[in-house]
């Protein structure tokens, strides 16, 4: 193991983050910058702001009408009106206009008779400084207008420039130096058109990431080369850093324990490793340090674990440089679809789909895999489930942090089951065609979907579950396993289901006939209609799947079984035809099979759910299906079945 | 009234949006430019992200540790642990580097055995592909990453960046023509740095806060020069306007039924007037219009009024330009802290503080003037009353808009009661010294503070009532108002209260005595510990108050009394030396009195108020208040009595 560096001593977050605060403490406040007034929203004062002139400046009128002298209007009543010259006792005057020289009192514009364009009749007496704004009624000069470390908000200006305060003192922007490390990694900008990478290239994000959180925090971010895995490089690219004089450094991987893990011994060498090694998943591996007085953080490489690491460390640091505290996040009480289990002795980060199904916010967990960048971008929130608990059980409620607007969550339609590439279109068009609805999918094979709307979680199903006994698409499945829970049932398409094979077909498969021959098969989970209908075909040709090699090797969608074909990880696959064309593989059709949407007789009436069917009667929609190749969407819309 | 334009033809806020939206419908969407996937952070999507290469893009290590063939491995356990040899059937691997060729499978470092720089040890089996992110296994080359109307958030820049989507379409930016009109404006910009306001002017800071705003919304706002209220100019601004091709154009003031609004007239004569007036106060006078096919909206003047009619009106349809929705408010569940009282067919939008005094989130009301830029900046929230109640009673739950933080609330101590110039200081010491503690202050008077304790709305009562019959200062009117209600009262400073006069005391003011004589005095409201003090001195000295000329002009503060006798509305007022000396007034000294903070017991352990309590006595306090002059902070913090 001597290779091996172990976090020995990991830190739970909060003391890990105390560690380091108090490391860089008392303040470690940024000094003062002097800005005009117009860049200042969303910056945080460094000093207080008082005002200059009162607001307003002068006596104002607070109503359109006419100013006065209140006592020339005593004694006027309904029935003894009282006539007002204008240029003399009255003047017209419109609101926040400056009060003229002698007069004391607005009346109303409502309120007047106009006699001609010299005599104005009015019915009642005013008092002194009635609809009169008073010099100094909002703020005085030399009041406090702002105190220190008070973020500017859009509608602040009003006041500043109100008050005078056209140039103020915020804190300068923090600087924060970021350091991708990895030999494998490239910059993508190198890559400009052609997207070749070379064997063992992989493109570097994560910067382009914490540049743009790290921007939202206000802080100026400074991407620096990526560094090649060698002790030496990294700590040149570090101590560079440091010259440059900034207030935070981040080095993106290198921080896990793996062999070519330098930065927490670079930190150690060279400065004070405080945090190796926190009680959270993802983001373990996260490194705390201070090299020569400046604070350095070590991320993990994986992307989601660098965003929570992040968001631990790096925004609250960020924002206490500026004198201000994180803002909080925005939480929403969900409700678990399924168990979720929990490792004790680590604070997990859950990623969840969020949907509203029924009265119900439902909370369903995304595949955890650290590695996933796209289950930040499809997550609608994160829950977090503390270290002491070994997780959190089907139907329990917690808390969630929203990565979306829970507007937008009650403008979700969830469609869990089988994989189809035409939901994208679906989801595509009703992006394109609605006020904000949005689809949210979910591949767990189509026996999944149908079993998720019994349970809540969804609000569509998509099924191609062929009764081999009847011939028939989904209905038999529907009265076994929706018992006495209604359902519509929708066609979507119909589509070409064969074999994927390898561009000119190396192999010479002919047919289902052939995988028993010298050929690496890859198939799909169990419960997946083309699972089912693979079996089927096995069974009827009466070949023992034993005998296929790779029949136990699974994929979870059609893409993936057509990328496994594309790159030799096997030679044949079952899967539709769009998927082969789509990667450019070749393709024997076998069957013709129907797929249907699945939809819980109690939503159907949902207006999103009516918008969505008609989507799929679109012109639009059946000629980009069409497109796809394999697929027949002429009867896409139609009510098929109410079970 | 001839000259009166009334808005006879009021709608309601979503009639008038519907209408507006309805005009300028079907999508008014706008087309779509390319950039630098980098720059699309908060960008909508104007087309569909297709993945171009597959991520991962080759089989790459899930773990750190070694990878082999897992068939090599097989047969490998505890008791028969299996040597591998490095460079041959085992290779370093790192997370997220490629597989090397002929590997399909990585055993983590931490079950490995390193027996020396060639050997490794293993003690169990692996299965092919375990711990291998597959390629494709976030997603495959032609999968929908991203459909279009999205926006792009840090986060998705990995996918994005992943996929190949180096650049992408998004919608253009709207551009938002802003035209402020009124001709006792100036454009602050030309004031530099001397603040001297000729008579009549007013400084115009709305464009400012609308162009922020609009920034907030994704748009780019572009200000044209002000324009005077002369029909023909803001004709002509108009259509200079309209001719740069904006996709909005907005005119401010100018909306109202005031005699020189011309808005109005000029969108019904050149164009077609949609709204004009919407049963929402403030922002009641909006304009919706349409001119030359171009979208115009007249916004009323007064910056609240403005700041509630872009929420209502400019932001919807800025968003939906974008082909996005607005976002969807923070909300707080808040209980009112005394009855507010609406205008029936009006929709109200009061502006709240908002405390957290005991388990209570207290929304206090705020003045309602919508001509006081302060109560925007002043404001926590935004209580929305419907046009169909007559209010809301206090005690009330109900929903507030938040305008800071949930966070920063329950972070904001409550000083209500007296007011008083530290209190500023003492606001800004402690945004200095602590982790986002704020102080949010009300000037009700001592006595309006002390029933502000009472009823769950203040966390602090700041207090100078003299009882006159003692000579003590706040314990008897607290043991009268605040009986049952145990409160720490602690000393804040002693300041001189006297006579604040003009500048070389040309009225000859002497003392209280002369206020009889021909001098126009301004008197603080009932209740105030100023008040309370005037009135026992009028007493003492057998005056008679009907004798004082202005005695019932009441303002609410020191620096309003300061202000008013500088600007000359009145020749002396009684108030504290610090007023007049901030105003470079005279002050005549008349008593030292001693003002304190009051606190319920059940609150003074509570960590914030300690911190306080504990700036109070800090050096810095100190120094800074003695500078005010006036005031003697030797017993800043003193804890004085338990009653």
């Amino acid at each position: 193991m001597q290779r091996q560096k172990i976090y020995l001593k990991m830190k739970d977050p909060k003391e890990a983050l105390e560690i380091f605060f108090n490391k860089f403490d008392p303040k470690p406040i940024l000094e003062a910058e002097e800005i005009p007034v117009l860049e200042s929203p969303k910056r945080i004062t460094a000093e207080p702001v008082f005002a200059k002139v009162s607001s307003p400046s002068s006596h104002s009128a607070a109503m359109d009408g006419i100013a006065v002298l209140a006592e020339d209007t005593y004694g006027a009543t309904e029935r003894n009106p009282k006539i007002l010259k204008i240029g003399q006792e009255a003047a017209w005057i419109n609101t926040g206009h400056v009060m003229p020289e002698g007069k004391n009192a607005v009346i109303m514009a409502e309120k007047l008779n106009q006699i001609d364009e010299e005599s104005i009749e009015i019915s009642s007496s005013s008092f002194p400084w009635q609809n009169v704004r008073k010099v100094g009624e909002d703020f005085v000069t030399t009041e406090l207008l702002f105190p220190q470390n008070h973020q500017i908000r859009p509608f602040d200006l009003g006041t500043l420039i109100g008050g005078g305060a056209f140039h103020l003192k915020v804190r300068r922007k923090p600087r924060v130096v970021i350091i991708p490390t990895g030999s494998e990694l490239v910059n993508f900008n190198t890559l400009s058109g052609s997207l070749h990478l070379k064997k063992g290239e992989v493109i570097e994000s994560n910067s382009s990431i914490l540049s743009s959180l790290i921007k939202e925090c206000g802080a100026d971010p400074i991407v620096e080369d990526i560094v090649e895995d060698k002790s030496e490089k990294i700590t040149d690219a570090l101590f560079r850093a440091i010259d440059s004089a900034p207030d935070l450094v981040i080095i993106i991987a290198g921080s896990s324990a793996g062999r070519k893990d330098y930065t927490a011994q670079i930190i150690e060498d060279k400065g004070e490793l405080l945090v190796h090694g926190v009680t959270i998943m993802p983001g373990k591996p996260t490194i705390l340090g201070n090299v020569k007085e400046k604070p350095v953080i070590g991320i993990p490489g994986y992307p989601v674990s660098a965003y929570i690491a992040f968001n631990e460390f790096v925004r609250p640091f960020l924002y206490r440089l500026q004198g201000s505290i994180t803002p909080l996040k925005k939480l929403s009480k969900v409700v678990a679809s399924r168990d979720i289990p929990s490792k004790l002795g680590l604070e997990e980060f859950i990623r969840v789909n969020i949907g509203k199904v029924g009265e119900r916010v439902v909370a369903i967990p995304l595949p955890r895999g650290a590695g996933s960048v796209t289950t930040m971008s499809k997550a609608e929130g994160i829950i977090r489930i503390p270290s002491f608990l070994e997780g959190i059980v089907a139907g329990e409620e917690t808390d969630a942090e929203l990565l979306v607007d829970l507007e937008d969550i009650f403008n979700t339609i969830v469609i869990i089951g089988s994989h189809d590439i035409t939901l994208d279109i679906l989801s595509d068009e009703i992006r394109k065609n609605t006020d904000g609805i949005r689809i949210s999918s979910g591949n767990v094979g189509s026996l999944g979907g149908l079993l998720a709307l019994k349970k809540g979680t969804a609000h569509i199903a998509g099924s191609h579950l062929l009764d081999t006994q009847t011939g028939e698409y989904n209905t038999s499945y529907i009265s076994k396993y929706l018992k006495g829970f209604p359902v519509h049932v929708f066609h979507l398409v119909t589509r070409e289901q064969g074999l994927i094979i390898q561009k000119g077909n190396p192999k010479a498969v002919k047919g289902i006939e052939d995988l028993t021959h010298d050929v690496a098969f890859v198939n799909r989970q169990p419960g997946s209609g083309t699972r089912v209908l693979f079996d089927y075909k096995l069974h009827e040709m009466g070949i023992d799947p034993s005998r296929i090699n790779g029949y136990e090797n699974e994929e979870y969608t059609h893409m993936n079984v057509a990328v496994a074909v594309l790159n030799g990880t096997a030679d044949v696959g079952m899967g539709i035809m769009a998927a082969a064309k789509a990667l450019n593989c070749d393709f024997i059709p076998i069957v013709k099979e129907q797929y249907d949407l699945v939809i819980p007789s109690a939503l159907v009436d949902d207006p999103k759910i009516q918008l969505l069917i008609d989507i799929t009667r679109s012109k639009e929609f059946r000629k980009r299906v069409k497109g796809l190749g394999g697929y027949n969407p002429a009867k896409s819309g139609d009510l098929w079945k109410i079970i």
